[in-house]
């Protein structure tokens, strides 16, 4: 089966776009241009695909509401990425530069503000439980950035903490997609948390695949290490940090709130003696695994299989 | 009649306290706590005011949507405020420190990005009319602020280009506000625009009230002539840059973006000295004027007369 696991919803991924697009227009050419620019940087919709991918797989044969929807969580998703690009001071987001470098400060955060906005109100044209389910998993970005804030520095993050931060940061929002999507295809609630399940499992895979490719700075287009700059317990520093010999000189650069240029790529080097990546990626691929596992309680079809290849899709990026 | 304006909807604007209270608990109590910060910084609650009265004005009496509506308000223009004064560098907020300076940067931009998903999901329970209309004018809020940025430091905003500005900086919110008031009350068109004109003129009476108020520091927690710092047009400015004596060293350091304090300082001292604020007091007084002869379409009702007394109060403020 040699197929990607877009190919099947590319015209529904366009209307995505087209309907992004409509949504960005506004009075001010500079304003739609910086939400352009950061629509454009080149994303693979994977969150409206889902979402897409889940109403179809769940039996739904009137896309139009679901267009709307999956465009309103690529909207906030966009409106997070600027106003994340801001916070973490990185200069490239998908190896353009940053909006908040390319204009401004003030301009990129009013930008992301604007961005929210257009989300909701295409979210908001739903019934009430999809304006919630929407709501609480953008709710829950925000108090995830807080509480990965409390451990910033500190060695005492272990695997729950870590857990606990990307389901909120990274992990609800895409299973929010899917539940929507099931749930507006008419789904019984086993089919609504089977799809919801699978996006967990994934979206938590594909966080931890974006923690161990942060190392690498010409693949994502972002500062090497800049976790270790900052202090966050990503999975691959918790598990460096209990490697018996080089784990006591990660954990003391990762408490360093002054670590230079050089501790920084020390730290790099040494969790790549660890087995710390190895670690990293057989938890990935066990959630991918468990994940994918889950789709079976939904009837066989094209779309089921396309989930199937999304959830292969998130790990490969990273070999 | 001695009677603030809020003596008939104190209960009801309690309502909204509680109710915004209890939208921003949240997993992190620092995130709470930040939102309590600027939710409980001394707000005079005009919005949810003009929301309510509104409502009632029009004959609604069964208050709870409004409530919920009223607070979406407001939480959003909260989300506003903390953005603001991070792009304003605005170390004191109503007398209190701003929020990126109390925390950080990142943690203010993270809690107003919080607050609007609460205030959307407040408004999103309502239908669609009233989620577009509190989307439209939020989305107004991030265009005008891109336009307000295309006549920094330059001389050639008028009145018109002013009042497009604070149009949809402040008023439209405000406007809004009432329309869904008296939507929600079930009145006519005619009485939706009555109260819609009256808050739309109240709005921009209130921001160059707020214009004129900036140059005074100790009453606005605000670092004194920010406005000529920022190069920001406003109507005291235009207008003072239209005195043929002193009109042409005001427009000279407003031009310059390397004014130094004491400039500002001599720019402060010039306005005084031209009919400018003056001419400023008379514009929001006609505002006002026009704004209190809509409320006239409504029937006499002691919540009409409360917006009469509101629209009073706006320009009170700064006697």
């Amino acid at each position: 089966m040699v197929q990607s696991w877009d190919s099947g919803i590319v015209h529904h991924l366009r209307e995505v776009d087209a309907l992004m697009k409509e949504s960005i227009q506004s009075r001010s050419p500079e304003l739609t241009e910086i939400c352009e620019h950061i629509l454009g940087a080149g994303g693979k919709r994977m969150r409206p695909g889902i979402c897409i991918l889940s109403y179809l797989a769940a039996g739904g044969d009137d896309p139009k509401d679901i267009i709307r929807v999956a465009s309103s969580f690529e909207l906030i998703h966009s409106a997070t990425l600027i106003h994340d690009d801001i916070n973490d001071q990185s200069e490239l987001r998908r190896g353009s530069i940053a909006a908040h470098k390319l204009y401004s400060v003030p301009k990129a955060i009013i930008a992301g503000d604007f961005l929210f906005v257009q989300g909701f109100r295409l979210g908001g044209s739903q019934d009430e439980a999809v304006v919630q389910s929407i709501a609480g998993a953008s709710a829950a970005m925000a108090e995830s950035e807080f509480i990965q804030s409390d451990y910033e520095h500190r060695p005492k993050a272990d695997e729950e903490v870590y857990r606990a931060i990307i389901e909120g940061k990274t992990a609800r929002p895409i299973e929010a997609g899917a539940r929507v999507g099931a749930y507006l295809a008419g789904a019984d609630p086993e089919w609504i948390d089977a799809l919801g399940d699978y996006a967990m499992q994934l979206g938590m895979a594909f966080q931890i695949a974006d923690d161990i490719l942060e190392g690498e700075e010409e693949r994502t287009g972002k500062r090497s290490g800049i976790d270790i700059v900052e202090g966050k317990p990503t999975l691959p520093i918790i598990y460096a940090m209990e490697d018996p010999q080089h784990g006591p000189r990660i954990q003391e650069i990762f408490q360093n709130r002054d670590a230079s240029d050089a501790d920084v790529r020390e730290a790099l080097e040494l969790i790549k003696k660890t087995n710390s990546l190895e670690r990293c990626r057989n938890r990935a691929q066990e959630l991918i695994d468990k994940g994918k596992g889950r789709l079976f309680e939904l009837p066989s079809s094209e779309h089921r299989d396309s989930l199937a290849i999304l959830a292969d899709y998130v790990l490969a990026r990273e070999r």
